[in-house]
């Protein structure tokens, strides 16, 4: 084993392959001869001295995790402050990581955890401690800077399309008799790439979504229900895709999903499917079905793209490379070098030009009726849900998916007052 | 080509496979030379002779029909009345019989469906016509008398299993500062027969899903509520499994999903799920997630058991022998004779049998505490999801579904008078 520890940890929302990141950096520190432990919980494990020892876990485990949803070692939300306004917190922090002879630290998370990989980078600056830290990019959001992707949207995006392409069959053979219009509520609050990624299933212009709702355009009500009835005149059905993003012309969300009241007035916890399934029963009379899909987009593993599920090894294993290589305040990002065929490397980018950053859909992937997306959006789309990840299933018809053991890491300091 | 034609049609809300008993059902007349024609939305095809010719497709159209999903030909919902009652419309349907010279005419649908063949086989005597009526078992809702169970319940039942593993691996990644309690809504408006199969996900007391509501049992709230918070203070979260039908002690549906407003008062168009987790926001303060996969659970082909699949195939294959033969009202039903191993057949049964019945789970199949489901319940549903259905992928990551080319048979009626 080489000198110090390496210490891995999920942050904020996780995903179908967030595992896969952590599998690959388990791998690539053993071949390495690094000794990972891994934060229960995201940064509050590292600060509550809750650790893993993930040498405990055997190689079929750890292989197995490559293909396991969720994330194996608990993720947390939670926000660090500067290291001025936070000291105490990133002094207890260091005592961790000391304690443990931490050298590497692994971030694996979003816009925020990118901007407390970036704070825990400058440890090693401010308290004389060397340490190198590493983000590893990680949401279904797609809304990361620099990177050109971001692991676990291409699994997100395959399931919103395929989702949609057979919900669609169904619609169009009971259309007849029964349900005309068909709402689907995509996870993206700000940017609406999934939604976007929905349109991926449409090969043609009758096919569906005949209608997708962005969160980059305001919702007009009035244009949205024209279109769906132009579109159940002509096809006989309408399936609707929709953001829970999408706000009115005055900057209101259509329907806050954790909330209790819509921006209407209306007292419910629906969120925008059950809103726009509402109104287009009630203003054009036609019977409609609708769905909320919320975690099972996030963590349909059994769904997942096998270019998503290669990028998120391949930025674990680049991480772990970065790191004892000496890098610092990095995150390894997908760089695409051509759309068709598709050609991706990954890349070091520093922290400080992801973290806190917000990457919206570039303005021509949408439409111009805003009904729908180019065909610039498409072609950086597809081949982000091409291929299917392998997975194991079971005798019993279920996916083989691991628990680890996750053996903690006998405590060497008194309890962290929170 | 044999004298006369078999007419087909698909009935009632689509499944994952119910294109698949299609398939068989045109392969195994091709095999015997006999001409298959389709009616477009169902029986109300055959009243307004708006009738496919399934010749005009090709056999690799016939085998991609085995794995798409919808229904091929249209659906409908659409009930016939007693032959006195709607004596013109059976006239009608004798003379679109008659002048299209069909033979064995096989109705694929559920409950109502059956009913349906019933009468229309019905025909024969009453009129002098020689046909040859079968029904064609279908329905997600396994609701369906005499048979063991339904093609269409398996793969639902696969999805809702998987779905909820899934999204219990996100939930208990999150628990430690997020969402603590997810509530998944099946479909089941009467009897809770995917609601209980979400129990196959779990394999020990303290797996997701920990509670299912059943229709079959009274929504308690109190005691609801307080399992929700002794599985939460236990587990650290919760995953809840709620069927649609869900009614309170006086036989109000918790919450009607057509609707405008639940058993409580409350407008909304939500349903179960997000009442049931209003409800624990509210009562408990925990942070909640639901979803509402709707239509995504009964056309996820992507998901589709091989055991349910090989059975809407075999009954299809079954209903032409069985009409070939010169059986008249019968059903291609599947008979269970070993749990372990599985082992079932597939014989004829009276449709009179099953028409208008309506089969319930089996007090057996519940927990004493009604939140989940026994081990015979397991021993009876563990089968119907095993094997994962072949399906091809095309290179742009979507499932290779089919869209037939549904060629119009010319009329030869005057139009009729709905």
């Amino acid at each position: 084993m080489a000198k110090g520890t390496l210490l891995y940890a999920q942050s904020g929302g996780v995903t179908a392959v967030i595992n896969a990141s952590a599998a690959a950096v388990i791998g690539e520190a053993r071949t390495r001869k690094v000794k990972v432990l891994a934060a229960r919980n995201g940064i509050l494990g590292a600060l509550r001295e809750e650790l893993i020892d993930t040498t405990k876990e055997s190689a079929a485990a750890i292989r197995a995790l490559a293909h396991t949803p969720g994330g194996a070692f608990g993720s947390c939300r939670y926000k660090l402050k500067s290291l001025e306004a936070d000291r105490a917190k990133y002094e207890r922090l260091l005592q961790v990581l000391q304690a443990h002879d931490v050298r590497w630290f692994l971030y694996n998370g979003g816009n925020d955890s990118a901007d407390t990989a970036w704070k825990v980078s400058q440890l090693a600056g401010a308290f004389g401690y060397p340490l190198h830290c590493i983000g590893v990019p990680k949401t279904i959001d797609n809304d990361l800077a620099v990177t050109d992707t971001c692991p676990g949207f291409g699994s997100a995006a395959k399931y919103t399309a395929v989702s949609v392409r057979e919900a669609a069959l169904d619609v169009a053979a009971m259309a007849e008799t029964s349900t005309k219009v068909f709402v689907y509520e995509a996870m993206g609050r700000h940017a609406g790439w999934l939604a976007a990624a929905a349109g991926l299933a449409a090969q043609s212009p009758d096919d569906a979504p005949q209608i997708i709702l962005f969160p980059e355009r305001a919702y007009d009500e009035g244009a949205f229900l024209a279109k769906v009835r132009k579109v159940v005149d002509k096809v006989g059905w309408c399936v609707v895709v929709a953001s829970e993003g999408i706000q009115t012309t005055d900057g209101r969300f259509v329907a806050d999903a954790g909330g209790g009241t819509d921006a209407f007035g209306h007292s419910q916890l629906g969120g925008v499917a059950s809103y726009l399934a509402g109104k287009v029963k009630a203003e054009l009379g036609y019977k409609v079905h609708w769905t909320l899909p919320d975690y099972l987009q996030r963590s349909a593993r059994h769904m997942a793209s096998k270019t998503d599920w290669e990028q998120a090894q391949a930025v674990g294993r680049a991480a772990v490379r970065y790191a004892l290589e000496g890098r610092n305040a990095v995150m390894p990002v997908i760089v695409r070098s051509s759309d068709a065929p598709y050609r991706w490397k990954v890349e070091p980018a520093p922290l400080s030009r992801i973290a806190n950053h917000e990457k919206k859909m570039p303005a021509g992937f949408l439409r111009k009726d805003s009904f729908g997306i180019t065909a610039r959006a498409r072609a950086y789309l597809a081949p982000l849900i091409r291929g299917e990840a392998p997975l194991p299933y079971g005798g019993d018809g279920l996916p083989r998916y691991v628990t680890l053991k996750n053996v903690p890491v006998r405590k060497q300091l008194p309890r962290w007052q929170e």
